[in-house]
């Protein structure tokens, strides 16, 4: 990792561009704060290179190590089939480079052991692994409210993970290490406990998963602390993708993913909170609002609320006002429409 | 506006230091892509100086106009109190800068007409008013239903907005022009139309209104369309911030703001919809994920979900497909866990 | 009124044999307990004998005065067109009968008012007007909580009022006169105070509605407490039969009517109640399997769970019992089923 | 059994006089319609004297065989405790009367058999099962759903049983035996399957269940038709009682139990239905009205919405129709509210 200036952005090779790796380029490129796509490494030199092309400034390349080398990479970011992924992540070591990794880590446990190992050899931290429900605003609240104790203990977690189909390639080995990787990790976070055991119960599938597939299946997982996880894993559910979790604790159960935000049962009372400031409702509506402006203004243009949008409303507060004081229905009468705002 | 090279960042100056300024500039900083805050403009010299020190690169100013002058100043964010928009935004069309202007445009309806004339004068757009409700996600999905016509002409729109309560200077009139301001603007902008006439009705004020406060109010706006736009504005409420909207419509109806995404009436049922695929679903655990971890390796960390965690998760799906395969209860065996991710 | 054994059931003339009519015979005859129907009038022989005949020991009669004078009658249910209700009330006054009045008590103030000085004039009240959303569980759940005084004193009500379609003798006038007038009782009996102004707002009418039909419209009341109540009523919404209302108070608010039962804003929290036995939960399931039974029973027969039906649950329950104390999965062997419970 | 005349009430005996059975001697004698308690029996004689004494004309037995031969008596309702109900149940079919028996049927699986063959001797059923699941009106709508088939063949069933806390006598074993009872009775019923194992997981207890008491447990259900039913029975979840189930199709699932009527998932859309008239959402309404009127009557009272409320009613609709006939905002005059309704 070369020099880089204290406040300079993050300079980030991205590896593999397929769809996963493609909008991580994206994001990086347009959406998040502090960082730049220098690099795209893919086998592919074409799938490389078209997909380095969308940003100023970023090279292609096919050899994972030499992106590394480069003087504008910083970081890098695994998103390539996991069976490459052992060999990206030992690169990185070698060059002490933070690695976002997507999951899985390693398609099995003994290769993931090999990078556990080469990592604590580092010495310190440098992987974080792509279990981005984590950062998911109501898995975040879930996790928050069990870490307070306020509903006591957790016993059991419920799941739900529904995909409306699933892909041709996918088997039925892969419901669980694709599918319920993610409530593999979901439960051992929510719950701060290690999973000890498993079942898998097999319903009969159901008549639209392809032939041969063991769709639905619904898992158990024991844990350490004793609690239960239990998981609906159903990949050719049809009609939506649809990501559920309640957690049943000794005072209260919490759930979230059906369409509302977290909602509680507690002491006689279900329901959810009510945001106490417009930072924590419109908070989100500000960085959209403030991102759409920066990209027309980097491309020359001007878009969202007008200046005529400005002024209709302030002629409709002042007859507000108006209309307050005196009482009685009070008429808005506005300019004729400027051109520029047709 | 000096020569910018075509993908730099766009520098901005951002006018008055308070609390929404101040947010601003971290929201460039630290959350959005593409800008950098380049100047940062308060009367107060101190308070200007605390903010710019925020941000490396970044000068502070007393005079907008010197501000705007400066050769890494491309933009303007206006959100000094509204009686200095009027000069800020005419300075700023004296340099051809895009302007995202906090609400409201100006106090009154006279000087945003002036400010109109000017910006008319320059032949194309410059300003873009900071309604940012357009940008909630449940409002921008209101909107975008509306406009598909499936659910017919909007005939009504109901509004409330409540806040805990109201600071110690709001008066009655502020209720108005400040607080529902945003309904006017979302009211013309949801349904398409002017609003041509207002009626302000006063229900016996709360007992939790500091004195001679009148709230609660109940705002009817009638629109060139035939539509009526009702408003519960109150701003002492006690319970919490809580900005709802129903479109009544020629065949259904859409309510956003109560704790649901979008609802909706419609032939026979009310509810939502649900995601199809993950993207939908996750794109914001993406986007925070990918930011936690350029923020961490920018500082030389590394955050989030470990090298173990991806281990553990290995082990868990590998011991779940053997219990997939044999039936039964498959017990998990993990290392122990090493010292670096304890 | 004749001498009635003390615990007998109560003898009702339900005047008016059309589709509400009706319909309170089916209610008396079938749902309900302590009362039995024991003459039908209308003004159409053949209608009254049509349904009178439903019912074992009922009589039909023409004249309202006759059927009151009858030996087995004790009450009277009107159900006539609102202009025939002055005169039956008043001979049921002549009589000193109880009377259930379906609403409009009369069609017009003038008349109403000579109805209240006929029942001053008995010295004691003998009518109950058929404002019915008194008796619907929400409603009644609403206004429990707005006595308790909970959420401080109601401000204003927020009401809605859908229809699917209007039938093709309605009027503009009445949306207010029949529909809305609900409405004045709700708000009336909700808030405990008198209304003192309406106000009818005319949006542009629905595509949907009959030409020359004024629907949606939006009205307003002021009470005398100075609480507002607004109504959409809008009687050809497509959708579905929908009523709702919020009440807002000072320290909250309540909402009925959009497919959650109550559902308060407090303090931080929205959400509704969860009951805390099975006799709040279950209570109209334990009302409906006993009537089931014993219609059932009086034609001879039996319905229901059956005896096999015990028998397969209790055989499952011993082999859960089996499997809580001994661990893994116990199976169920049932008999093979009998020819009777096939 | 005596002659009955073909419409008179059904003379029912109650059999057990405690909570449960004095209850359902309340719901005969107040609540449903065609039947009155002829008989109360009770081993403790003072007992079934004071429920006795609550009806007129109702004898008090300690002996429910000479209770059964009573002329009044025409059917029999079992409510004393489960060991009881054997010698119960085969004395009614001695006289060919029909029986609701409370759940369970007996206590174990070869006592039930018995009952199955000495019904199965009349030839004809005669008993109907206490599972008063399948008259609640969200579990029925959930069944008329599942057999319509417009979700597919159900795959899995998640049910949840909470109850607020456990009565001191209650065992671990008693959480299946008495409470996932219910669950196993509407597995068969929603599904229309037997169940073939039954697998118990055992989490590990809260910290408010009664020592030594295992809860929550975790009950697993397999199906003869291949489906799954899970059930989380917690009998001292300290927050409500709290019956849920969801059925998992091919095409959608359908959900009751938590505040909602039933909600659906089903392509791309969660949510309920919307009543399409006022016979259906305000059916209860009217027949508690009628109820209420009948009850107040039968006592020589009046009770329910006055005259007064009539006449308002009538006056707020008469200005209501001008305001809407003459735009703007038209007050209400009443006379002074007499003495009689106040």
């Amino acid at each position: 990792m070369a020099e880089r200036a204290p406040h300079a952005p993050l300079g980030v090779a991205v590896i593999g561009a397929g769809r996963m790796g493609a909008d991580h380029v994206r994001r990086i490129d347009r959406v998040i704060s502090g960082a730049r796509v220098t690099a795209v490494v893919d086998v592919d030199a074409e799938r490389a290179k078209a997909v380095a092309a969308r940003v100023d400034g970023c090279t292609a390349y096919t050899d994972p190590v030499a992106a590394m080398a480069a003087a504008d990479v910083d970081a890098v970011l695994v998103a390539s089939p996991g069976p490459a992924h052992e060999a990206a992540l030992l690169a990185a070591f070698e060059r002490d480079l933070p690695v976002l990794c997507e999951k899985p880590l390693t398609p099995d446990a003994a290769s993931a052991l090999r990078v556990l190992e080469a990592e604590q050899a580092l010495g310190h931290r440098r992987v974080q692994v792509g279990f981005m429900r984590r950062y998911d605003p109501e898995y975040a609240r879930l996790e928050a409210l069990l870490r307070t104790g306020q509903l006591g203990r957790p016993l059991m977690l419920h799941n739900r993970h529904r995909n409306v189909a699933s892909p041709p390639f996918f088997t039925s080995a892969m419901l669980i290490s694709d599918s319920v990787a993610h409530e593999a990790d979901a439960t051992r976070w929510l719950l701060g406990q290690e999973i000890t055991a498993v079942t898998v119960l097999r319903p009969a599938p159901s008549a639209n998963a392809p032939d041969a597939l063991q769709d639905p299946q619904f898992v158990v997982f024991e844990t350490d602390g004793g609690a239960l996880s239990d998981v609906e894993i159903f990949v050719n559910c049809g009609f939506g993708y649809q990501v559920q979790a309640e957690a049943v604790c000794e005072r209260g159960t919490a759930r979230i993913g059906d369409g509302h935000a977290l909602v509680t049962n507690t002491a006689g009372r279900w329901g959810g909170t009510i945001a106490q400031d417009w930072t924590e409702r419109f908070g989100t509506a500000y960085d959209r609002e403030v991102q759409a402006w920066v990209d027309a203004a980097r491309h020359g243009g001007t878009t969202g609320p007008s200046a005529w949008d400005g002024y209709a409303a302030a002629a409709v507060c002042e007859a507000g006002v108006t209309a307050l004081r005196e009482g009685g229905r009070v008429t808005v009468e506005l300019v004729e429409k400027p051109a520029l705002y047709r």
